[in-house]
């Protein structure tokens, strides 16, 4: 029986698994155009193999919604007197994911007008992968910066304990009508804590330099790792871009910071009230329109040209994303069997049919991996 | 006699090396005002221990404007027809300090005026340490972002022949009129190319993960790293926050991107045709006046008071940069005698007077060391 394999991948076609969660967030009150946008945010990361920001965080959000810990319906305000260039917005403590887009529809809608606008965002929540606001506003021609503060996951260098988020960079580049935006996205923590969470489930070490453990020293027990602190991303540099996050997501918009951000998973004592920041420029505002895209596309070209070192060809920010997607859309996007029953407990309670998926066999068991 | 000790130092004022500089570049042609601009942005780099964006550059400066490849009087020149949030700018081949420091007054004022300003710059020249932009904005209230490109210093990743430059990012961060601004500068390479210059002359080693030799494979050995490519920070994640770097100095202001930015230093074809970006934002526009900067030392505050690592207690960026203006301010900057020796040959040529050092000792070799 294929589901005594060790390997055992379901599988659910894109569409199927928008539709279900739409379902999912209709059967708890959320309207339907929310429900919409963040069933789209969910699926659009699984599609680029981020499983660790797909629909496993489904049973997070309701969950959070139950509690009234966050607010099925989000009212997103904005709160600045200024000028339209840059706004403060209060997300409401709405679903991360629907604050998340209003706030990259108005700074694209904005940057259109402008040439460039920002808006700082407070009360809101998680909202998935920054990665998929920048594919959205780079496919409308956007340049677009998009910033998120998260609860306490990496220790200040010299410090032990937890204080700044994995805070996340990620940046979208429009390559024009043909081709796909170039996005990048990347944790300032040295790795995302899936990878730690993972290694200490199949009892193996993690390499130095990663964690700490609880008395702020080195360890590769990832077992001590998950009780002390990630590590930032090369060192005191990573420390910084991760300082320079939490004060434009966090600082500026008056959002919680640092351990005033609320760790969803474990602190039920009221909003998380995470902060984002979201910056859209229109590259048409300043060169003519079309000549970014084609220097962009020139530039890459020029960059595959590069002579390939041990474990080449040059690879490009994407390139990887890109090919899962094509995969995933062609094959369907595999599940892991133990999301899927945790999944379907949530639909039974909820009295939505379970995730409609169907068995296949997973290359290897990495497939499933967080990224 | 102290001139024969290994650890000779020589020491000069920051004043007077202010006023020395100045002279040099009137000499040369340059405007008493652009001047002072240059002379600012070397001597603060210098102050703050960035020798290798210091008074080391003038050399090359000078060599630039005395062959015809830079301009000595820089007639920059906005080009944009759209509105004055962003703004795309010609530096018009002038010293990359003057360009740079213009660029940033006026994203300054116009930040004033919208809540946010940019400005994409295309044909400047090497402009010095970002901080120092970021240190002067902050210094006036406003949060800024500034970027450049530079000539080819690192290998993408999968190539083994250096294409984007070291690309820094930083960020200033005003604290309010009694604290000194919060500023982040990093190249977004593994480690400065000084570093390997340095390990190479004094034959030692240099750590696996920082170069490639010429075959793409990594290396220990410092002059077949010099014959290669350095790497960038944190693997791909460096790699894409350099190449975000290039896009926005290079791409989006239509300046040279990869090896289209000459080397000032060994290519004597014409100009360097650097890029920056600059951004500015007034937190003001979206918060109560003081509010951002009170956060911000809050959250400093708190960040010191995370229990300490081995190797605590927490550090702050900034901080070694700080004390080491303090120090200098009082005990003067130590300049190396190879190079005072190099600037005193300029001057003569100039008719220019010595640089006015006085006789030191280091306290250790590796205070002159690049930083």
């Amino acid at each position: 029986m294929a589901s005594d394999h060790e390997y055992l991948s379901l599988r659910i076609s894109a569409d199927e698994l928008t539709r279900w969660i739409d379902q999912m967030f209709t059967a708890i009150g959320v309207p339907q155009a929310d429900g919409q946008i963040v069933a789209h945010v969910l699926v659009e990361a699984d599609l680029c193999g981020k499983h660790t920001h797909g629909v496993s965080r489904l049973p997070l959000y309701v969950e959070r919604i139950e509690r009234g810990l966050m607010m099925a319906e989000a009212a997103v305000e904005y709160e600045t007197s200024g000028t339209a260039v840059i706004q403060r917005m209060n997300g409401g403590n709405g679903l991360g994911p629907v604050v998340a887009w209003k706030a990259t529809e108005h700074v694209i809608a904005e940057a259109k007008r402008y040439g460039m606008a920002a808006v700082a965002v407070h009360h809101s929540n998680h909202c998935g992968a920054m990665s998929v606001y920048c594919s959205y506003a780079a496919a409308h021609g956007m340049i677009l910066l998009a910033l998120t503060n998260s609860p306490p996951g990496i220790a200040p260098v010299g410090g032990r304990e937890a204080f700044l988020g994995t805070n996340p960079i990620a940046w979208g580049f429009p390559r024009g009508k043909e081709s796909p935006p170039l996005v990048i996205d990347l944790a300032t923590s040295v790795v995302a804590r899936g990878n730690i969470i993972e290694a200490a489930r199949r009892h193996e070490p993690i390499p130095l330099g990663w964690a700490l453990d609880q008395k702020g020293n080195p360890t590769t027990d990832a077992q001590m790792a998950l009780a002390g602190a990630v590590l930032p991303m090369a060192g005191i540099k990573g420390y910084a871009l991760a300082l320079s996050v939490e004060i434009l997501s966090g600082v500026l918009s008056g959002a919680g910071v640092g351990p005033g951000v609320k760790n969803p998973y474990t602190d039920f004592s009221g909003p998380s009230n995470v902060g984002h920041f979201f910056l859209a420029i229109d590259p048409a505002a300043i060169a003519t329109e079309g000549v970014f895209e084609d220097h962009l596309l020139a530039m890459e070209a020029d960059l595959r040209e590069v002579p390939p070192a041990v474990g080449g060809p040059v690879v490009i920010p994407g390139d990887r994303s890109e090919a899962t997607r094509d995969d995933y859309l062609q094959r369907g996007i595999p599940l892991d069997p133990s999301l899927v029953e945790q999944l379907n407990g949530v639909a039974e309670r909820l009295g939505v049919g379970h995730v409609p998926v169907w068995e296949d066999l997973a290359h290897s068991p990495h497939e499933l991996s967080p990224s």
